[in-house]
């Protein structure tokens, strides 16, 4: 087996996941696994030598461009991580001569990626090499390389190949023009280029240092340059035993980046390049100052202070400890907390997959994170949905509504970007029209239920007047134009829909979004009455900006209390939509944990007339609505649902696993959550080749805290704790802001724990085991703990 | 070593090139040697498994792509070679395993490519595998592939991945849209897109075939989609000592080809997209009833054909027969001649390099092969440049000039293409500009010589009066108006051009240069009194189109008399260009033979402020107006730029070998011949991963036909032969055609037969040692060899 995860020791105890031999089939798996970031960029993590069927990518946030003909994506920028290597006048490659020993290992504690490989040549010379690489937390436009070879039983040359290549594609699609090829005196060399569409400027620049047993070597560097390529070349002379040593550190910049936010903008895109790229030398020099090593110790301390407040402590089975991490770890790599004008991608920074474009699982899988542990990053994560309100009002302008009707895709601008045709069916041979950008409306209302979140977790009064209401209100007038009125049953419906199950389509009263839609028009019309009342001034410049009048709260009114929402009133069995249980069954053994298999056999059209379920859909509701519903209504859906669903999607598990939990099915809750946390991480190599299941770590995360920790928000605003932990764990510790105040929480077989971290102003209560606990001091409280609610 | 040339017997001696072992570093070389044609498509040897380091092309002449910020190009299509093979589990790599016996082989007289492997995989399983592939001469859209499997030591399975991958780029740079990818119920895939700026569309169609022991198998192939990947896979079962046999057969159309020449083309761009679409998929069904051998005979019998007329036999060193060979398979792969309006690109359809641009390669060194061999392939040709005359006089005007300066570099409408950035500068660390668009202008004189050449050799009045008067007189009043008069000398000068040699540019008075062009005023001016004289109509005609004045004429003759010709009456020495003998000298001795090595030591500046020439500048007029320059003036201009020469240029070699064989220094002329007949050939690896240097396989011709076989045509426009043979051929055999006979040339130390091979209707003359012999009678003439004039 290619993948362990008990290599880490004592301080390093289920914080590193290792690759134990190079297999160049798992190269994809590993790319992004092992793929490092910090929210500004984000590096897979393909070899500096290069191996077959490697996908090499390094994307910036919210640098996206537009391919003709297609829809925007993040390119991949030029290449920086691409180092030939020449022992002794021998190519080094695992492909060729033997390999003695070999381990990469993600130090997630560290942010570092480290490989320590012991190669014999095809002619006989054995030579230790370590490669370590970081992407800076700290110093977000910096990154660097560092690699150690020995040669073990020769003495020879060392040659070297390096520096910046921008052949790299996006699987062959190329966004950026061939640009400004430079090398500067001292040795740096930079490319400075922009995208064909969107005409973003970047400017990457490298610069190497390279030293023998510790002591500088003065050879001198000779450039190479090839079509997109700027090469230096260095060869070096070695004697066995000792060690030669190369940095390579490097600088990126776009004109994206917020320091050239506005005025710089109205300058002439010359001089703007040369203010990047000057940015870019800059910023390199300093880091060469540093040194690998000084810059790592600053990367290093910004990560104690990310773990500090987001670590999560398991006191079970290893893996779980490692996996929880590993989605943590994942999520504060792939987030851009820098820049409240760009989205989480759903597979992060970390893959060409779904073209970096966010969904709603930014909001219903990834933000709770951070509302719960990081409020000022979802707030700019928020802030991103309010900055595209435009492209959302252009949207449902576009399909004949009012109001804002956010993008099932979301790149930039805040336009509709989910491409329309997927890959070819197997039965009609044409491609498989892809609809979610016209009918997976639903991401709206989850945008309006993460804010509620938000607020309700931080009480931040200040986000809801500037931007929150205006949010709700001009989503809450897209649905009311939306709703469509059928007179014979006096009811409004939503026809012609995709609900978050992506194995139906086209399908009328999906009960996710009715459901949710009639939430978010409550929701807006209860807070729109609060405002009035306590915040006329706010009132009156959100109305008034969106020329709003009274009576279209009286029409929600009358609309929202009237959406078809299909519920059995005797068995409480939802409906996933009007006529789903007419459609036909098939057998699904098959294909249970074969994610796509069905499609294999059956067309696309066979599976959405079938009663057959990629992911959660009543089930997902169950969680976020849940004190909506009775314990024997979670019931009897789940046990309609469960059997028919296959979990194609990796929005799935997770949210089985919360439901299970709250139906105190722990067990089968911890199934699933041993499902949900193997998606990416699991030994399946051919699970994440093109990227992250972003959401996937966000439900990872959630199953832990909202699930078998069960924290989760009354109805009255109140943070309810009711952990009911999995047999197999003995303690669960972490920690969570509420209200502004983190606090920290442990629960084990005996006790709950809350315990506030900084003093408390406001004291807030905590609901557990339907007891109110009234927080006010830094002593917290401390409840015996009950394995049911 | 790597490549031999040896191994082709018998009726194959010296017709085959072959790869003995695979090393990954060479896979340039040999995907360019190797690299497959037939005019309408190329298609470079990369492997159908694939390997490090390698670069997949294929590229359809005349179909050209411009990426924003760049000049236009020959897009490399989506690649219809990848054959994924999977042999009982294991991925088949050369990389991996071990390689029992490897033989790669080009025959040229077959023009296939063929290669036995005996590969033993990672766990010990060995199998023979062949691998086949031609592209059709005789159906120009039609390519296929044969691959025979025979496990040696297991019975298992054979899984194959095969397809059509449009990730394939111009090293990153992606020319085509995404396009639709299909799949027939016949198993057939296609794919049809268009160019993202000149809107071209394609379409590639493969469809697969699979017998054991030639009985047709009849697995199900799945469909696999990527991103502009379609891949069909199927899994085979095979016993010990069977053979597991797989055609690919593929089509290619295009927008371009000439049968979507009008009207088609006011037609609606999906309505083209379905006729291309219904064109590749018919034809393909065709070349499927066929299969591989049925196609692969009557591309035999084109090739048998070709050679017929093409081929030239020597009797001496086996190497310069296949050397002379490989550069006639070469020419006849790379020329269009279906299509006249495309030119003959600088790496032919081998390659990236250069991207598709045509120069003056076409004219002084291609055309002469079709000229005296093919002169109808010729002729069209010639139509590129008159169908681009357009482009030549846009650019005359944009330059401020009139009539029709045509551009440097020419893609498909003409024009200039030349990039104006090339490799950085070791010295200055910023790009090297590239000045050839503006300043190298001979290539208008040019194209006039080659008209000239062909006209003198076919007597084709219909297109001297169509198309060459037009021609010659447009470009003679370009140069006219460009000439520059220096009054205090009374002389007409070129200033800031540059010549042939390109290690020089921005001078005054290049020799060459204004030779030509007083040459070339001097021939239109001669030329267009004889049709005033003789064919008024014409004259009519073509001065009414162009809206020439008889005072041009008068102007002109006052000009080309006075053009400065920078020659010492004394010693008969041309000056390269004014002032180039005070410029400073280099010793070269350290960068002979390595191309562009002293660019490493010397900024461009200092090169071009230098007495070193990349390539024949003075020597090559020395060939072209040979008769025109005694013995001591060759000599004299000889012994002082040959030493000074580094051949960085693959345009020079055969020069040098032509007038050193016309100066009766045969030795010298066969040392040049031997080094151009290796540019390519020959045994440094990294000698064309870029592309064949297809103008040095014309000079290699020209080396043996005007060289050493001294063909010529004199001043009044006869025939001569003075052969001149190396001391190491005892004989040479070739045809030409002479005023359209093609007649039977051979040469030995004994005696010259020139034989006509069909009836002669107009007798000629040929001239030989100095004597006129009348060419009337198909029996030819027979004179006495001498080794010297």
């Amino acid at each position: 087996m290619s993948i362990t995860y008990n290599i880490g020791k004592d301080k390093y105890l289920n914080w590193i996941v290792a690759e134990t031999d190079f297999v160049s089939e798992n190269s994809g798996k590993f790319e992004t696994i092992f793929s490092l970031g910090n929210g500004y960029m984000g590096l897979r993590a393909a070899t500096e030598e290069g191996s077959p069927g490697e996908v090499r990518g390094c994307y910036v946030a919210g640098l996206f461009d537009k391919f003709p003909g297609e829809v925007t994506e993040l390119p991949n920028i030029p290449d920086w991580t691409k180092i030939g290597i020449k022992l002794d006048g021998e190519v080094f490659s695992l492909c060729t001569g033997k390999i003695m020993s070999y381990s990469r290992q993600l130090n997630m504690r560290d942010g570092e990626l480290v490989r320590n490989i012991e190669w014999m040549s095809p002619a006989g010379k054995k030579t230790k090499l370590v490669f370590k690489r970081f992407v800076s937390m700290c110093d977000l436009n910096v990154a660097a390389i560092k690699i150690e070879i020995r040669p073990v039983n020769y003495s020879g040359s060392i040659e070297i190949l390096s520096g910046i290549d921008g052949q790299v594609s996006n699987s062959g699609v190329q966004h950026f023009k061939e640009g400004q090829f430079r090398m500067f005196k001292d040795g740096t060399v930079s490319v400075t280029s922009r995208t064909q569409e969107s005409n973003i400027g970047l400017t990457v620049a490298v610069k190497h240092l390279f030293s023998i047993d510790g002591k500088e070597t003065t050879e001198a560097e000779q450039v190479r340059t090839g079509r997109r390529q700027i090469f230096l070349s260095s060869g070096h002379k070695i004697v066995e035993g000792q060690t030669f040593c190369m940095e390579k550190l490097v600088s990126v910049y776009s004109t994206r980046d917020t320091e050239f936010k506005e005025p710089q903008f109205g300058k002439a895109e010359e001089r703007l390049d040369k203010e990047l790229e000057k940015n870019a030398i800059e910023k390199l020099r300093d880091a060469v100052n540093l040194g690998y090593d000084g810059l790592f110790n600053n990367h290093l301390a910004e990560w104690n202070r990310i773990w500090e407040k987001a670590d999560i402590s398991i006191d079970g089975p290893d893996f779980d400890q490692l996996g929880i991490r590993f989605s943590i770890f994942h999520i504060h790599q792939m987030t851009p907390a820098h820049d409240e004008r760009i989205g989480i991608a759903a597979k992060g920074l970390s893959g060409e997959g779904y073209k970096g474009h966010a969904f709603w699982d930014t909001e219903i899988f990834l933000l709770p994170v951070h509302i719960f542990t990081s409020p000022e990053t979802a707030k700019k994560l928020l802030l991103y949905r309010y900055h595209l309100l435009e492209g959302a009002r252009k949207k449902a302008k576009e399909n004949g509504y009012k109001g804002a009707m956010y993008p099932w895709e979301s790149a930039d601008t805040g336009d509709e970007v989910t491409p329309k045709w997927g890959a070819v069916d197997i039965k009609t041979g044409e491609p498989i029209r892809i609809w979610g950008g016209e009918i997976e409306q639903h991401v709206t209302c989850d945008v309006v239920y993460s804010i509620w979140q938000y607020f309700e977790v931080t009480k931040d009064y200040d986000f809801m007047f500037k931007y929150g209401l205006e949010i709700m209100l001009d989503t809450s007038r897209f649905w009311a134009s939306r709703l469509e009125y059928n007179k014979s049953k006096d009811r409004y419906e939503i026809n012609d829909v995709m609900g978050p199950d992506e194995y139906s389509e086209h399908v009328n009263n999906n009960a996710f979004t009715n459901y949710m839609v009639r939430w978010q028009m409550e929701k807006a019309l209860q807070f729109s009455g609060w405002i009035m009342e306590n915040e006329a001034e706010v009132w009156t410049k959100v109305s008034t900006k969106l020329n709003f009048s009274m009576d279209e709260l009286d029409d929600w009114k009358e609309k929202a209390g009237k959406i078809y929402f299909a519920i059995d009133e005797d068995t409480g069995f939802i409906h996933q939509y009007e006529g789903f249980t007419d459609k036909k069954m098939i057998d699904l053994s098959k294909y249970r944990g074969k994610v796509g298999a069905i499609l294999e056999d059956y067309s696309w059209e066979d599976v959405v007339h079938s009663q057959v379920l990629k992911q959660a859909d009543v089930v997902m509701l169950l969680y976020l609505a849940g004190d909506d519903f009775s314990l024997e209504t979670k019931k009897a859906n789940w046990d309609y649902y469960e059997p028919i669903t296959l979990h194609d999607s990796s929005l799935s598990a997770g949210m089985h696993a919360i439901v299970a939990a709250d139906m105190d099915d722990v067990e089968k809750g911890y199934e699933y959550f041993q499902e949900s946390i193997r998606i990416d991480l699991g030994k399946n190599m051919q699970s994440c080749e093109t990227g992250l299941h972003a959401a996937s770590h966000g439900g990872n995360w959630q199953a832990v805290v909202n699930g078998f920790g069960g924290v989760r928000i009354t109805g009255d605003g109140t943070l309810r704790i009711n952990p009911r932990l999995p047999e197999e764990w003995n303690s669960l510790k972490y920690s969570l802001t509420w209200h502004g105040v983190r606090c920290f929480v442990e629960v084990n077989k005996n006790k709950l724990l809350i315990k506030p971290l900084f003093a408390i102003e406001k004291p807030f209560h905590v609901e557990v085991y339907g007891e109110k606990y009234l927080l006010e001091t830094s002593g917290g409280v401390e409840i015996a703990y009950r394995q049911t609610r």
